[in-house]
């Protein structure tokens, strides 16, 4: 029973070592198909990048030429022309240069991906196959050695066992022989040559059993050591060899392909900075002074027309002298009516113009581009919601440019009858006050100064009137305002001065003056302080200005 | 003649003004040409911006499509994969997700174009025809004042000479009737009454005449007057009222326009910036242990063979005692020899395998990738120039890989032999020396410890030889660099010593060191370190890592 126990206990051993080197021969074989696995997830990279560069490449190419033929068109027109100053046509060129700028830079996009950047990844497909290919041979050379070694391993561990079966043997044949010596006592000489030659087949086996022994562990050493040396240090090499310049020539294009990327993107930075160049620099008055300047035969004013009186007529300025005198004089005044009742109107029709120019202006503006780019986040329901808005503001802005139309011809209308009365007026006004002169030459010299000088209260021009008057304030000015201050103040006062005349009065002056309080000039700058949110800043400015 | 003569100065005055007044009608016609020219001009360029961006629009949506689609044929066919941690796999969906970011920002550049954008445009063009017509319909009417005013200058002129003449007349009779009243020297009561009546015409005349010319003057005035206002001031505020909203109009078009590329272009950036650090995280080595890592099952490395031994047998050990001890010291020499050469050639191959393995890399990168996207420049003469090169590369590079294969597998190969001889001779060195320590125990006892202590001088570890045997410098290192200082500076020297011998002990010596003189880990450092072109810099570095 011993030595079928042991011989169960062999044979588990047995079928110990080949269970696991059953196990092992499985992992070998999984491992090639990993690699074969690898080579393929690689490979079908590849293949996809080179799919993807070349469709790209194609796409950018596609898209570089309808770019091309975009600008080219519009090119054509322009070159049949000549070349304009026109702020307008700046913009528009700005804009055409910038898109052949990106056609070029996709075009050139285009040309690296179908060309130049596949180029390195055939290459790298290629070699990434031979080495896969070399690298799985090598692994099952390897393979073949370490299996090898265990098989080596397993005749190492057979003969071991069996040299201790043959030693067990003997051994007992030895003690059998022993056993008979005893039990006859007297050693016969052949028993004894047979204990002696039993002996030395102990002894010989015993021998061979330590060699095997010894070839054994060494066996079994060399396979542990192998096992671990393709386990912990070839495997690495095998995959690292097939992965050999995979990772370098991949990184390397798509390197190449963001190098491109961002060389384009700086001509496209700098292609859009000019057209925004371009855009600051849009300016309608420059434009409309260019055109007069283009048009100088056209714009230009024409000569004066002369004064051609006939040979003998020596004078040469409208008289209101003797008989004409008092027909003149009439005649004067109702022009300086009409001419102020006209001023007053176009002013009024001035100011409306102005302000339905801005309004107009603004009402341009506000659109909605501005929240249309910023866009995204605006969802369609909200432009959905605008619409109605839209329609609405273009109603109204409709309204703003009829008025602004019916404003500025009474303007400019007004402002040309304006521009003939005035001429009139000025000569006519000349004309009586010399008519007038010598009639008063007497009443003249006997009053004061202060009263008679010939500086008109109203419609005449203050700095004049001071310094004949040698009053410091007119006094219609310094007793309205007087008025004004004691009564003006007191809202519950049960007397009822009537201050709107007064204050009409003193209007009236103001408005009347030839050179208005406020010269101007500074009118606009005024306006547009007046338009200022900040109390503080507006008084800030209007003191600036005043002083 | 007199009268004649003035006739024609008055007919040159008439031709004169009328010349005048017809350049001035021509002017005006060709003003009213000019702004028509103005409204062509703004009508065309906000029809060809129009087009422009409808187009664009188109080409937009179509590129956007193209890259959409180009962006979902590769994404369809990773989602049926399960995602991978593959440092290539990552730069090829940043590749993609940035290709469907461009697709998106294109697809909303596309839409502005042909929608949001195109509305204020066709919102200009129609206001800005509007207003064009309203300005022609006020210059015409200004124009038409303007020419009135003329007219009437025209007619005073007229009227001014006409009662010139008839004064001349009617004095010439006076003068003729008091010629008569002289020649009779009595004055015939008819007579007088006919001078008294011609004294009176020419009065009433006279007056007639100061009465004309002032309205000739006044017109006069009137007419220049008229004239500065319409081409000073009118014309220009015909132009502006014309040109309203243009500027700004084409102004916000455009700046949305760059606003949308301007948001794109960030887009963009920051796209190509994940795949440029996608790229940088490419890393071979991180792939393999994650590649090994998910095949944990395949190269996990089996359990050890174990020691399985008879039940009996109570040696575990390789014994080298009695019979055996002569045949084992015999196959440990063996072993130990075909280990070392063994040895050395598997490191030379590895050597080889390593510098193989950089020129290979090396090779991989230096195709013309930088230079191609640097281009432009280089012209196409220049590429033909290079392709022999690239096609002499690529077989040199063929030949270096061929090399590489062929010491990788001696290295790998060979590597495995010495693992295998040297867990042998590892087993067989303690067996053997276990044998000999018996015999040697008496002699060791009466050695001095400086020469007989158990470490190697060749092949062993010079740290521990230092220590065991008290030599500050092993004698051999110490002797050898004495004698080549010695005999190793002079080349004029007659005797010729064996100096390459010497050297070729010194250099065996460190090369068979059990741990190299410089460590393993800082070699590669070493290696990159004497690649360094520049000598101080190289020599400052090796010093730093060497201290």
């Amino acid at each position: 029973m011993t030595s079928h126990a042991r011989l169960r206990k062999e044979r588990v051993g047995v079928v110990d070592y080949d269970t696991q080197i059953k196990e092992v021969r499985c992992q070998l074989v999984d491992q090639l198909k990993v690699l074969d696995l690898q080579l393929e997830q690689k490979t079908q990279q590849l293949q996809d990048m080179t799919d993807y560069l070349r469709r790209r490449g194609e796409i950018e190419s596609e898209y570089s030429r309808s770019l091309e033929k975009l600008a080219e068109r519009f090119t054509l027109r322009i070159k049949r022309k000549e070349p304009s100053t026109h702020s307008v046509s700046q913009v528009w060129l700005a804009l055409l240069a910038q898109t052949r700028q990106e056609s070029r830079d996709h075009s050139g996009l285009g040309e690296s991906c179908s060309n130049i950047l596949i180029q390195p990844i055939m290459y790298c497909l290629d070699y990434t196959q031979r080495l896969a290919k070399k690298s799985k041979d090598l692994c099952t050379q390897l393979q073949d050695g370490l299996l090898k070694v265990t098989t080596e391993l397993q005749t190492a561990w057979r003969t071991y066992h069996q040299y201790h079966s043959e030693f067990v043997s003997a051994e007992g044949k030895l003690r059998e022989a022993e056993k008979q010596e005893e039990k006859q006592k007297q050693s016969a000489k052949k028993l004894e040559r047979l204990i002696e030659k039993r002996q030395l087949k102990v002894q010989e086996i015993q021998l061979k059993c330590g060699k095997a022994r010894n070839d054994y562990l060494l066996n079994l050493s060399a396979a542990n050591s192998s096992m671990n040396k393709y386990y912990l240090h070839d495997i690495t090499n095998l995959i690292d060899c097939a992965d050999l310049g995979y990772h370098l020539s991949l990184g390397r294009v798509i390197k190449a392909y963001l190098a491109r990327r961002s060389w384009a993107q700086q001509n496209l930075n700098t292609g859009l900075q000019q057209l925004q160049e371009a855009v600051d620099d849009l300016d309608q008055s420059r434009d409309r002074d260019n055109l007069l300047q283009d048009h100088y035969n056209t714009f230009s004013m024409p000569v004066r027309f002369p004064y051609q009186p006939h040979e003998e007529d020596q004078i040469s300025e409208v008289s209101a002298e003797c008989e004409m005198r008092c027909e003149m004089e009439t005649r004067f005044k109702q022009i300086q009516a009409r001419l102020k009742t006209m001023t007053e109107e176009t002013e009024e029709a001035g100011k409306s113009m102005s302000a339905a120019k801005s309004s107009l202006l603004a009402g341009i503006g506000d659109d909605d581009l501005e929240s249309s780019t910023g866009l995204s986040q605006a969802g369609s329901t909200e432009n959905l919601t605008m619409k109605p808005s839209v329609a609405r503001r273009r109603a109204n802005l409709l309204e703003v440019e009829n008025l602004y139309l019916v404003v500025i011809k009474e303007y400019l209308v007004g402002g040309s009858l304006v521009s003939k009365l005035q001429a009139k007026h000025d000569l006519l006004k000349v004309a009586v006050e010399k008519g007038s002169t010598s009639s008063l030459r007497i009443r003249k010299n006997q009053s004061s100064a202060n009263f008679f000088h010939n500086q008109k209260l109203f419609s005449g021009d203050m700095l004049s009137f001071i310094k004949a008057s040698g009053q410091q304030i007119p006094y219609v000015v310094e007793s309205c305002i007087r008025f004004i201050n004691l009564y003006g103040e007191d809202p519950l006062s049960e007397q009822r001065y009537d201050l709107d005349s007064v204050a009409g009065v003193l209007k009236l002056y103001f408005r009347c003056l030839e050179n208005p309080l406020f010269p101007i000039e500074s009118t606009s700058q005024l306006l547009q302080c007046s338009r200022k949110r900040f109390y503080k800043r507006k008084h800030l400015t209007w003191l600036r200005m005043i002083s």
